[in-house]
Protein backbone atom coordinates (compact mmCIF):
# COMPACT_ATOMS: atom_id res chain seq x y z
CA UNK A 1 0.00 0.00 0.00
CA UNK A 2 1.75 3.19 -1.30
CA UNK A 3 -0.85 5.81 0.20
CA UNK A 4 -2.68 5.86 3.28
CA UNK A 5 -6.48 3.28 3.00
CA UNK A 6 -9.23 5.53 4.77
CA UNK A 7 -9.58 5.49 8.57
CA UNK A 8 -11.75 2.23 8.73
CA UNK A 9 -9.82 0.20 6.55
CA UNK A 10 -6.51 1.23 8.65
CA UNK A 11 -8.39 0.55 11.81
CA UNK A 12 -9.31 -2.77 10.63
CA UNK A 13 -6.09 -3.51 9.61
CA UNK A 14 -4.32 -2.40 12.45
CA UNK A 15 -6.84 -5.23 14.69
CA UNK A 16 -6.34 -8.05 11.74
CA UNK A 17 -2.59 -7.23 12.18
CA UNK A 18 -3.02 -6.91 16.20
CA UNK A 19 -4.65 -10.59 16.60
CA UNK A 20 -1.95 -12.10 14.58
CA UNK A 21 0.85 -10.56 16.52
CA UNK A 22 -0.93 -11.04 19.85
CA UNK A 23 -1.78 -14.71 19.56
CA UNK A 24 1.72 -15.32 18.94
CA UNK A 25 3.61 -12.76 21.20
CA UNK A 26 0.38 -11.79 24.23
CA UNK A 27 -0.54 -8.56 24.91
CA UNK A 28 2.65 -6.75 26.91
CA UNK A 29 5.08 -8.31 24.66
CA UNK A 30 3.52 -6.56 21.47
CA UNK A 31 5.11 -3.26 20.46
CA UNK A 32 2.48 -1.07 18.98
CA UNK A 33 5.05 0.44 16.31
CA UNK A 34 5.61 -3.23 15.15
CA UNK A 35 1.74 -3.50 14.52
CA UNK A 36 1.97 -0.19 13.02
CA UNK A 37 5.09 -1.03 10.94
CA UNK A 38 3.52 -4.36 9.91
CA UNK A 39 0.74 -1.92 8.27
CA UNK A 40 2.50 0.22 6.83
CA UNK A 41 1.18 2.86 9.27
CA UNK A 42 2.99 5.79 10.34
CA UNK A 43 4.46 5.73 13.87
CA UNK A 44 3.52 7.69 15.96
CA UNK A 45 -0.10 7.70 14.49
CA UNK A 46 -1.52 5.14 16.96
CA UNK A 47 -3.57 7.44 18.71
CA UNK A 48 -5.88 8.73 15.65
CA UNK A 49 -6.91 5.11 15.73
CA UNK A 50 -7.25 3.96 19.43
CA UNK A 51 -7.54 6.32 22.52
CA UNK A 52 -5.30 3.46 24.23
CA UNK A 53 -3.50 0.13 23.85
CA UNK A 54 -5.86 -1.60 26.36
CA UNK A 55 -9.09 -0.54 23.99
CA UNK A 56 -6.87 -1.69 21.28
CA UNK A 57 -6.63 -5.10 22.60
CA UNK A 58 -10.22 -4.80 23.80
CA UNK A 59 -11.46 -4.41 20.11
CA UNK A 60 -9.00 -7.32 19.23
CA UNK A 61 -10.75 -9.78 21.41
CA UNK A 62 -13.92 -8.74 20.74
CA UNK A 63 -13.04 -8.98 16.63
CA UNK A 64 -11.11 -12.52 17.71
CA UNK A 65 -14.76 -13.74 19.34
CA UNK A 66 -17.13 -12.31 16.92
CA UNK A 67 -15.33 -14.14 13.66
CA UNK A 68 -14.96 -17.18 16.15
CA UNK A 69 -18.97 -17.17 17.27
CA UNK A 70 -20.00 -17.15 13.92
CA UNK A 71 -17.99 -19.85 12.44
CA UNK A 72 -19.11 -21.51 16.15
CA UNK A 73 -22.72 -20.97 14.64
CA UNK A 74 -22.31 -22.41 11.73
CA UNK A 75 -20.45 -25.88 12.66
CA UNK A 76 -23.62 -26.26 15.88
CA UNK A 77 -26.04 -25.47 13.14
CA UNK A 78 -25.44 -28.09 10.86
CA UNK A 79 -28.69 -29.81 10.83
CA UNK A 80 -26.84 -32.95 8.50
CA UNK A 81 -25.03 -33.77 11.79
CA UNK A 82 -26.54 -35.36 15.37
CA UNK A 83 -25.24 -33.07 18.20
CA UNK A 84 -22.73 -35.49 18.91
CA UNK A 85 -21.54 -35.34 15.46
CA UNK A 86 -21.37 -31.74 15.75
CA UNK A 87 -18.98 -31.38 18.42
CA UNK A 88 -16.96 -34.08 17.09
CA UNK A 89 -16.39 -32.18 13.67
CA UNK A 90 -15.74 -28.94 15.88
CA UNK A 91 -12.72 -30.82 17.27
CA UNK A 92 -11.47 -32.62 14.63
CA UNK A 93 -11.19 -29.44 12.77
CA UNK A 94 -9.94 -27.39 15.01
CA UNK A 95 -7.34 -30.69 15.07
CA UNK A 96 -6.43 -30.08 11.33
CA UNK A 97 -5.48 -26.68 11.76
CA UNK A 98 -3.68 -27.16 14.77
CA UNK A 99 -1.23 -29.93 12.72
CA UNK A 100 -0.77 -27.40 10.15
CA UNK A 101 0.79 -24.72 12.07
CA UNK A 102 2.34 -27.25 14.73
CA UNK A 103 0.14 -26.47 17.52
CA UNK A 104 1.18 -22.81 18.02
CA UNK A 105 -0.74 -19.43 18.43
CA UNK A 106 -3.58 -21.61 20.14
CA UNK A 107 -6.44 -19.44 21.09
CA UNK A 108 -6.21 -15.95 21.71
CA UNK A 109 -9.18 -15.55 24.46
CA UNK A 110 -7.30 -18.58 26.45
CA UNK A 111 -4.03 -17.13 25.65
CA UNK A 112 -5.11 -13.42 27.16
CA UNK A 113 -7.26 -14.89 30.10
CA UNK A 114 -3.95 -16.92 31.23
CA UNK A 115 -1.38 -13.59 31.13
CA UNK A 116 -4.03 -10.41 31.91
CA UNK A 117 -6.38 -12.46 34.24
CA UNK A 118 -4.44 -11.07 37.10
CA UNK A 119 -2.99 -8.28 35.93
CA UNK A 120 -6.26 -5.91 34.10
CA UNK A 121 -9.65 -6.18 35.69
CA UNK A 122 -11.30 -4.83 32.58
CA UNK A 123 -9.70 -7.31 30.36
CA UNK A 124 -10.73 -10.22 32.75
CA UNK A 125 -14.30 -8.69 33.15
CA UNK A 126 -14.98 -8.98 29.09
CA UNK A 127 -12.82 -12.42 28.86
CA UNK A 128 -14.77 -14.21 31.45
CA UNK A 129 -18.22 -12.90 29.42
CA UNK A 130 -16.82 -14.89 26.72
CA UNK A 131 -15.46 -18.06 27.78
CA UNK A 132 -18.77 -18.02 29.87
CA UNK A 133 -20.46 -17.43 26.53
CA UNK A 134 -18.54 -20.12 25.19
CA UNK A 135 -19.60 -22.47 27.68
CA UNK A 136 -23.42 -21.72 27.50
CA UNK A 137 -23.23 -22.53 23.27
CA UNK A 138 -21.33 -25.77 24.52
CA UNK A 139 -24.09 -26.45 26.91
CA UNK A 140 -26.70 -26.28 24.58
CA UNK A 141 -25.45 -28.72 22.12
CA UNK A 142 -24.24 -31.05 24.75
CA UNK A 143 -28.49 -30.61 26.03
CA UNK A 144 -29.45 -31.50 22.50
CA UNK A 145 -27.01 -34.86 22.54
CA UNK A 146 -28.78 -35.60 25.69
CA UNK A 147 -32.39 -35.43 24.32
CA UNK A 148 -31.16 -37.41 21.34
CA UNK A 149 -30.04 -40.17 23.76
CA UNK A 150 -26.03 -39.89 22.83
CA UNK A 151 -25.07 -38.58 25.51
CA UNK A 152 -26.56 -39.93 29.26
CA UNK A 153 -29.21 -38.16 30.69
CA UNK A 154 -26.76 -38.27 34.20
CA UNK A 155 -24.88 -35.55 32.80
CA UNK A 156 -25.60 -31.93 34.11
CA UNK A 157 -25.55 -29.99 30.38
CA UNK A 158 -23.40 -26.88 32.19
CA UNK A 159 -21.23 -28.61 34.17
CA UNK A 160 -19.84 -30.79 31.53
CA UNK A 161 -19.82 -28.37 29.11
CA UNK A 162 -17.41 -26.09 31.84
CA UNK A 163 -15.41 -29.08 32.09
CA UNK A 164 -15.36 -29.89 27.89
CA UNK A 165 -13.93 -26.14 27.78
CA UNK A 166 -11.79 -26.79 30.99
CA UNK A 167 -10.04 -30.06 28.76
CA UNK A 168 -10.11 -28.39 25.18
CA UNK A 169 -8.04 -25.02 26.17
CA UNK A 170 -5.94 -27.06 28.50
CA UNK A 171 -5.33 -29.28 25.48
CA UNK A 172 -4.44 -26.34 23.26
CA UNK A 173 -2.11 -24.90 25.75
CA UNK A 174 -0.50 -28.54 26.28
CA UNK A 175 -0.11 -29.56 22.58
CA UNK A 176 1.67 -25.45 22.22
CA UNK A 177 4.14 -26.45 24.26
CA UNK A 178 4.88 -29.83 23.75
CA UNK A 179 4.25 -28.89 20.14
CA UNK A 180 2.73 -32.23 19.56
CA UNK A 181 -1.22 -33.20 18.96
CA UNK A 182 -0.73 -35.86 21.34
CA UNK A 183 -3.24 -33.86 23.94
CA UNK A 184 -5.84 -32.51 21.25
CA UNK A 185 -5.80 -36.73 20.97
CA UNK A 186 -5.98 -37.43 24.52
CA UNK A 187 -9.05 -35.05 24.68
CA UNK A 188 -10.80 -36.67 21.57
CA UNK A 189 -10.13 -40.17 23.13
CA UNK A 190 -11.58 -39.56 26.13
CA UNK A 191 -14.46 -37.17 25.52
CA UNK A 192 -15.78 -39.18 22.32
CA UNK A 193 -14.57 -42.55 23.48
CA UNK A 194 -15.49 -42.71 26.97
CA UNK A 195 -17.15 -39.63 28.75
CA UNK A 196 -19.74 -38.84 26.31
CA UNK A 197 -21.65 -42.09 25.97
CA UNK A 198 -24.72 -42.78 26.12
CA UNK A 199 -24.40 -45.95 28.30
CA UNK A 200 -22.08 -44.00 30.21
CA UNK A 201 -22.78 -45.67 34.16
CA UNK A 202 -24.27 -43.42 36.70
CA UNK A 203 -27.20 -42.14 34.42
CA UNK B 1 17.94 -6.23 55.72
CA UNK B 2 20.43 -3.40 55.98
CA UNK B 3 23.33 -5.30 54.50
CA UNK B 4 23.71 -7.62 51.66
CA UNK B 5 23.13 -11.51 52.84
CA UNK B 6 25.93 -13.87 51.19
CA UNK B 7 25.29 -14.44 47.82
CA UNK B 8 23.61 -17.47 47.62
CA UNK B 9 21.26 -16.55 50.35
CA UNK B 10 20.69 -13.20 47.56
CA UNK B 11 20.26 -14.89 44.72
CA UNK B 12 17.68 -17.31 46.43
CA UNK B 13 15.72 -14.50 47.31
CA UNK B 14 15.84 -12.83 44.21
CA UNK B 15 14.25 -16.08 42.74
CA UNK B 16 11.80 -16.89 45.24
CA UNK B 17 10.81 -12.82 44.64
CA UNK B 18 10.85 -13.74 41.25
CA UNK B 19 8.55 -16.55 41.25
CA UNK B 20 6.18 -14.69 43.16
CA UNK B 21 5.85 -11.52 40.46
CA UNK B 22 6.32 -13.98 37.59
CA UNK B 23 3.13 -15.74 38.35
CA UNK B 24 1.58 -12.87 38.54
CA UNK B 25 2.77 -10.66 35.51
CA UNK B 26 4.16 -13.20 33.75
CA UNK B 27 7.51 -13.50 32.04
CA UNK B 28 7.77 -10.67 30.04
CA UNK B 29 5.78 -8.25 31.90
CA UNK B 30 8.40 -8.91 34.96
CA UNK B 31 10.86 -6.16 35.17
CA UNK B 32 14.02 -7.08 37.05
CA UNK B 33 14.58 -3.74 38.62
CA UNK B 34 10.91 -4.36 40.45
CA UNK B 35 12.68 -7.95 41.24
CA UNK B 36 16.15 -6.17 42.32
CA UNK B 37 14.19 -3.59 44.32
CA UNK B 38 11.58 -6.05 46.33
CA UNK B 39 14.80 -8.17 47.40
CA UNK B 40 16.09 -4.47 48.38
CA UNK B 41 19.16 -5.73 46.38
CA UNK B 42 20.63 -2.18 44.28
CA UNK B 43 19.20 -1.59 41.03
CA UNK B 44 22.24 -2.76 38.55
CA UNK B 45 23.57 -5.33 40.22
CA UNK B 46 21.31 -8.21 38.53
CA UNK B 47 24.20 -9.72 36.80
CA UNK B 48 26.43 -10.41 39.39
CA UNK B 49 23.54 -13.26 40.39
CA UNK B 50 22.29 -14.04 36.93
CA UNK B 51 23.83 -13.96 33.55
CA UNK B 52 20.75 -13.02 31.92
CA UNK B 53 17.08 -12.62 32.02
CA UNK B 54 16.51 -15.64 31.02
CA UNK B 55 18.75 -17.79 32.62
CA UNK B 56 17.05 -16.28 36.17
CA UNK B 57 14.01 -17.23 34.33
CA UNK B 58 14.58 -20.91 34.19
CA UNK B 59 16.01 -20.93 37.15
CA UNK B 60 12.53 -19.72 38.48
CA UNK B 61 11.10 -22.29 36.71
CA UNK B 62 13.33 -25.46 38.03
CA UNK B 63 13.18 -24.00 41.59
CA UNK B 64 9.15 -23.24 41.28
CA UNK B 65 8.89 -27.07 39.75
CA UNK B 66 11.64 -29.06 42.04
CA UNK B 67 9.32 -27.71 44.97
CA UNK B 68 6.14 -28.70 43.13
CA UNK B 69 7.35 -32.19 42.17
CA UNK B 70 8.33 -32.24 45.99
CA UNK B 71 5.20 -32.11 47.37
CA UNK B 72 3.84 -33.87 44.92
CA UNK B 73 5.93 -37.11 45.70
CA UNK B 74 4.67 -36.27 49.40
CA UNK B 75 0.68 -36.25 48.13
CA UNK B 76 1.08 -39.41 46.03
CA UNK B 77 3.23 -41.87 48.53
CA UNK B 78 0.78 -41.26 51.44
CA UNK B 79 -0.10 -45.12 51.65
CA UNK B 80 -3.14 -44.57 54.16
CA UNK B 81 -5.12 -43.52 50.69
CA UNK B 82 -5.98 -45.82 47.72
CA UNK B 83 -4.23 -44.40 44.34
CA UNK B 84 -7.26 -42.71 43.78
CA UNK B 85 -8.15 -40.83 47.00
CA UNK B 86 -4.69 -39.67 46.58
CA UNK B 87 -5.75 -38.14 43.63
CA UNK B 88 -8.43 -36.77 44.94
CA UNK B 89 -6.66 -35.53 47.70
CA UNK B 90 -4.47 -33.95 45.49
CA UNK B 91 -7.15 -32.20 43.47
CA UNK B 92 -9.25 -31.12 46.76
CA UNK B 93 -6.24 -29.22 48.31
CA UNK B 94 -5.24 -27.61 44.81
CA UNK B 95 -8.68 -26.33 45.31
CA UNK B 96 -8.97 -25.14 48.93
CA UNK B 97 -5.74 -23.06 48.20
CA UNK B 98 -7.43 -21.84 45.23
CA UNK B 99 -10.52 -20.60 47.19
CA UNK B 100 -7.99 -18.42 49.66
CA UNK B 101 -6.56 -16.41 46.83
CA UNK B 102 -9.56 -15.73 44.82
CA UNK B 103 -8.43 -18.35 41.85
CA UNK B 104 -5.65 -16.06 41.04
CA UNK B 105 -1.92 -17.11 40.17
CA UNK B 106 -2.32 -20.22 39.16
CA UNK B 107 0.41 -23.11 38.25
CA UNK B 108 3.60 -21.03 37.10
CA UNK B 109 4.19 -24.14 34.99
CA UNK B 110 1.18 -23.50 32.87
CA UNK B 111 1.42 -19.88 32.90
CA UNK B 112 4.52 -19.68 31.38
CA UNK B 113 3.99 -22.60 28.76
CA UNK B 114 1.05 -20.24 27.26
CA UNK B 115 3.06 -17.12 26.89
CA UNK B 116 6.58 -18.41 26.13
CA UNK B 117 6.17 -21.72 23.78
CA UNK B 118 6.08 -19.46 20.94
CA UNK B 119 8.49 -17.33 21.99
CA UNK B 120 11.25 -19.00 23.52
CA UNK B 121 12.64 -22.38 22.56
CA UNK B 122 14.82 -22.61 25.52
CA UNK B 123 11.87 -22.19 27.65
CA UNK B 124 9.42 -23.93 25.62
CA UNK B 125 11.64 -27.57 26.11
CA UNK B 126 12.29 -26.98 29.51
CA UNK B 127 8.40 -26.01 30.18
CA UNK B 128 7.94 -29.02 27.94
CA UNK B 129 9.89 -31.59 29.49
CA UNK B 130 8.27 -30.62 32.88
CA UNK B 131 4.55 -30.92 31.86
CA UNK B 132 5.63 -34.28 30.29
CA UNK B 133 7.31 -35.89 33.48
CA UNK B 134 4.43 -34.56 35.29
CA UNK B 135 1.93 -36.85 32.82
CA UNK B 136 4.12 -39.54 33.80
CA UNK B 137 3.87 -39.19 37.85
CA UNK B 138 -0.13 -39.21 37.29
CA UNK B 139 0.10 -42.15 34.68
CA UNK B 140 1.82 -43.67 37.56
CA UNK B 141 -0.94 -43.31 40.18
CA UNK B 142 -3.67 -43.63 37.33
CA UNK B 143 -2.54 -47.00 36.52
CA UNK B 144 -2.54 -47.94 40.71
CA UNK B 145 -5.84 -47.43 40.82
CA UNK B 146 -6.50 -49.22 37.81
CA UNK B 147 -4.22 -52.02 39.37
CA UNK B 148 -6.40 -51.63 42.36
CA UNK B 149 -10.09 -52.05 40.23
CA UNK B 150 -10.57 -48.16 41.39
CA UNK B 151 -10.57 -47.36 37.88
CA UNK B 152 -12.06 -49.02 34.72
CA UNK B 153 -8.80 -51.24 33.10
CA UNK B 154 -10.81 -49.91 29.65
CA UNK B 155 -8.87 -46.52 30.36
CA UNK B 156 -5.11 -46.19 28.68
CA UNK B 157 -2.88 -44.30 31.77
CA UNK B 158 -1.00 -42.41 29.52
CA UNK B 159 -3.94 -41.07 27.81
CA UNK B 160 -5.60 -40.40 30.67
CA UNK B 161 -3.28 -38.48 32.38
CA UNK B 162 -2.42 -36.65 29.43
CA UNK B 163 -5.93 -35.51 29.25
CA UNK B 164 -6.69 -35.05 33.11
CA UNK B 165 -3.67 -32.49 33.37
CA UNK B 166 -5.13 -30.76 30.10
CA UNK B 167 -8.58 -30.58 32.09
CA UNK B 168 -6.74 -29.57 35.12
CA UNK B 169 -4.50 -27.03 33.83
CA UNK B 170 -7.86 -25.21 31.69
CA UNK B 171 -9.63 -25.38 34.87
CA UNK B 172 -7.23 -23.14 36.90
CA UNK B 173 -6.75 -21.01 33.88
CA UNK B 174 -11.10 -20.61 33.59
CA UNK B 175 -10.91 -20.48 37.50
CA UNK B 176 -8.36 -17.48 37.42
CA UNK B 177 -10.44 -15.57 34.59
CA UNK B 178 -14.05 -16.35 36.09
CA UNK B 179 -12.38 -15.41 39.76
CA UNK B 180 -14.69 -18.19 40.34
CA UNK B 181 -13.80 -22.05 41.48
CA UNK B 182 -16.55 -23.30 39.32
CA UNK B 183 -14.18 -24.87 36.68
CA UNK B 184 -12.22 -26.59 39.18
CA UNK B 185 -15.52 -28.44 40.87
CA UNK B 186 -16.52 -29.38 36.95
CA UNK B 187 -13.39 -30.93 36.89
CA UNK B 188 -13.71 -32.61 40.10
CA UNK B 189 -17.32 -33.21 39.23
CA UNK B 190 -16.58 -35.02 35.80
CA UNK B 191 -13.33 -36.41 36.84
CA UNK B 192 -13.72 -38.35 39.73
CA UNK B 193 -17.72 -38.87 39.68
CA UNK B 194 -17.62 -39.91 35.42
CA UNK B 195 -14.73 -40.49 34.03
CA UNK B 196 -12.59 -42.49 36.74
CA UNK B 197 -14.98 -45.11 37.83
CA UNK B 198 -14.79 -48.42 37.94
CA UNK B 199 -17.55 -50.00 35.91
CA UNK B 200 -17.82 -47.07 33.15
CA UNK B 201 -19.03 -48.78 30.43
CA UNK B 202 -16.01 -49.73 28.30
CA UNK B 203 -14.03 -52.34 30.07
Amino acid sequence: MTKLAPKEDTRTALIETGIDIMLRKGYNNTGLSEVLSACQVPKGSFYYYFPSKESFGLEIINTFDEKYVAQLDIDFSDDTLSPLQRLLKYVDDTIARAGQCQCSRGCLIANLSQEMADQNEVFRRRLSEIVLKRRDTIARVIQEAIDRGEISSGVDPAVAAEFFLCAWEGAIMRGKVQKSLEPYLAFKNMVFGRLFTASNGQT
